[in-house]
């Protein structure tokens, strides 16, 4: 990639008569780099390319393409063709793809592969997207216990002809059930004649094939695992998962609480942005937009039922954009905050009390800040507004800041405690973030503003 | 850890007589667990412990404390006592905890070290926190080309004699040159009589030792890496740099991303959100929202500006607010989603007018949505509400609506421009996200709404 562009790279390997010599240099290349670059070509040059590198190559190499640029060449070449390149891929992405594919699709291909390859592409795609099984790869190596280190060895080799790197071997039953696992290196480390059940280790970490893969990925995390074996309910191997996919899990999550915070609604297909028509951004956003506009009828309710106050003194109606917002500012920040805490595993709902107190804290320093600016900001701003002889400018000042900084404290500890309260209740506290708490806190804003307001003037 | 619940751990280690018998169970838990348990120990109790468990599982299982608890056992305890704890700890924390340490602590401890092991700790903490350097470890074996596959077993071996995992085995020259790397797998599938040349990848991804810690785990997740060799400017191999690491560093971004959304200054220490001081939350916070009060001003001057006409019209002051926060909220959410495609890499700054373009057309249908439900909203609720003569509510519902269907438009294509603008001249985008964009998008709501109410009503 370095040495040249990929449109350079685009260009020759579209000439047929460059890119026969250019393939020694891709077959040198990061397989990834090499994906990057064949998904840009036409599909005609793809089936004239592909035959060139060796199968494996062939299926890792098409496992790097974006699945939409799959489903496309897939749909354009012969399934005759397709089916070798199918068989190569990795396992877990081969079963991605064909979930992917129409039911016609699906029995258009089956015919072309092997019984083996089809039994396990139908039984790893029968597993729902969202779970171990759905994310597992089966490109694993089994011993027995009972097994000397020299058969162990001729095991791991054939169980794993390909390229794939080989993380743990896992030590199974002759009912396939999983009794521990041992580490290449303790193959290696092994003296000649010990047996696999003499450097097993039993302890291990497991995950059912069924779990949330978000747990999965976080145990990956939580043991600095390379790979968690997935298990069914009688304790049978069924896959692995590996740290690469918990990695995709992180970052899909990571979206996912963005667009939370944000109120959109997130879908389980992590789609590129340009790929996805507006019609579609549209759904995922208006959702909230519109409830927020529908919730904000009650603080239209609340300035109108204040009506006439504003008329008497105007300038009340001029600060009021300023204490909304300011409150959705404060809250927001709280409650991101907290919703990390809490992802984080800093803070449990259990610790509502002290985290609340502590936001109270924080708020009251924040609020005199904001105080004093809002202060200063209506003696400056304010000073030809026309006010009733019964007041000066300075107490309208004192009291618009008065009720701004009530705000912010209310807003934050809102803020603070609308996660925390959702999260008591089972639910994730990333909903409770930005867009709820600036719809709440508008009207707790305004009924402070003009509470404080009527308390201090005789209106 | 599912047996018994961690108070119960707790309770029976204090109790000396019992803990003696729960060491073999611990011994059998992963590492992580016992880390989990131990660190809720008081100092004495973990003094009496940890002699009770291998010298490498105490290394091991102290690197999981959180470096606040290392730092206040490594205090508590006499330096000698300590250092074998130290000793045995993986590399990368061990230099962790040494650059957390206060110089005087630095020096007492030294001379309790190893010479080997002193010079790793002082090279390692010489680099950055924020670079490959900062984040890798030594712990790697490493072979020579001309080795036979014997020779390279029994230095594999050698190299790490300790229960951590080893990934791959680099190939260096006696300069320590990197020249590639063998997997164990390819160990155990060399023919005898074999050498190490003849089984090495020659083409490997690697990082320079200043390179940016982000920038490692990204190529750590492009190439499914589980480990990537670290080198300097001549190429010798320094260190390594493992997948758990780069999920550490993804989770770190995360929490950056979502604080710099909300505008919160984020702190390189990932510290946890209780033994933060309110001062330190405080101080993260307040920078932006004192900032955009400021900024607030310009918003307060357009409103005085326009205070003849909220006199005679007093019903446009009513519905300042809702403009005011539709805005910002379609103007984060385009925010969010931009943000977002680019860190994925989904769009590009060079894509700029078709992302406009469609977040334009996206807008337009939001728009159109929001102008409705304002109108209704103008009917319902100010029905009651005094009007000149001149006018009809039906007119104003409509200017209003109109105003802020307008405003939605603007605010969404700011929302979506502002992260593009900022990548283009080499920021991060994620600072152009909630704050900035509700503070500007305040600012051209207010100068629309009342542009298009002078523009319908002669006041």
């Amino acid at each position: 990639m370095e040495i040249k562009d990929l449109h350079e790279w685009i260009e020759d390997l579209s000439r047929f008569d460059k890119a026969r010599n250019l393939i020694p240099l891709l077959q040198k290349m990061p397989v990834v780099d090499v994906g990057i670059i064949l998904q840009e070509l036409d599909d005609e040059v793809l089936i004239e390319l592909f035959p060139l590198f060796t199968r494996h190559q062939q299926g890792l190499i098409f496992a790097e393409f974006p699945i939409t640029r799959q489903l496309r060449f897939f749909q354009h070449v012969s399934k005759r063709r397709f089916a070798p390149i199918f068989e190569y891929m990795p396992s877990d992405v081969r079963s991605d793809l064909y979930q992917h594919m129409s039911q016609q699709e699906q029995v258009a291909l089956l015919p072309y592969l092997s019984k083996s390859i089809r039994e396990n592409v139908i039984s790893l795609s029968a597993y729902p997207p969202e779970t171990a099984g759905g994310i597992m790869s089966t490109d694993f190596a089994t011993v027995l216990a009972n097994m000397s280190i020299e058969e162990a060895i001729a095991k791991v080799r054939s169980d794993s002809p390909s390229k794939k790197m080989v993380y743990y071997v896992y030590v199974v039953d002759n009912q396939m059930k999983l009794t521990g696992f041992i580490t290449l290196k303790d193959l290696i480390m092994a003296l000649p004649g010990q047996k696999v059940r003499e450097i097993i280790h039993e302890n291990f970490v497991y995950a059912s094939v069924d779990e949330d893969r978000e747990s999965v990925a976080f145990k990956i995390e939580k043991y600095d695992l390379v790979a968690i074996p997935i298990v069914n309910s009688q304790n049978q191997l069924l896959g692995i998962v590996t740290h690469d996919d918990a990695i995709e899990v992180i970052r899909a999550e990571h979206t996912e609480d963005l667009e939370k915070f944000m109120g959109i609604v997130p879908d389980k297909e992590d789609q590129a942005y340009l790929e996805t028509s507006s019609i579609q951004h549209f759904k995922k956003r208006v959702v909230w937009v519109v409830s927020l506009a529908a919730v904000g009828i009650l603080s239209g309710m609340i300035i109108h039922s204040y009506e006439s106050t504003l008329e008497k003194l105007m300038i009340l109606a001029l600060y009021m954009p300023m204490v909304a917002d300011t409150g959705g500012n404060a809250g927001s920040q709280a409650a991101t905050v907290i919703v990390r805490a809490l992802a984080l595993g800093h803070i449990t709902a259990a610790n509502w009390l002290r985290v609340l107190w502590k936001e109270a804290r924080i708020s009251i320093l924040i609020a005199f800040c904001l105080g004093v600016i809002a202060f200063a900001k209506v003696l400056f701003l304010s000073w030809e507004t026309e006010i009733p002889e019964s007041l000066n400018l300075t107490k309208i000042a004192f009291v618009i800041s008065l009720a701004l900084s009530l705000q912010v404290v209310t807003a934050t500890v809102i803020g603070a405690g609308l996660p925390i309260l959702v999260k008591r209740f089972g639910g994730d506290p990333a909903v409770a973030a930005s867009p709820a708490i600036t719809t709440v806190v508008d009207i707790t804003g305004l009924l402070i503003y003009f509470t404080v307001a009527t308390l201090f003037f005789t209106l």
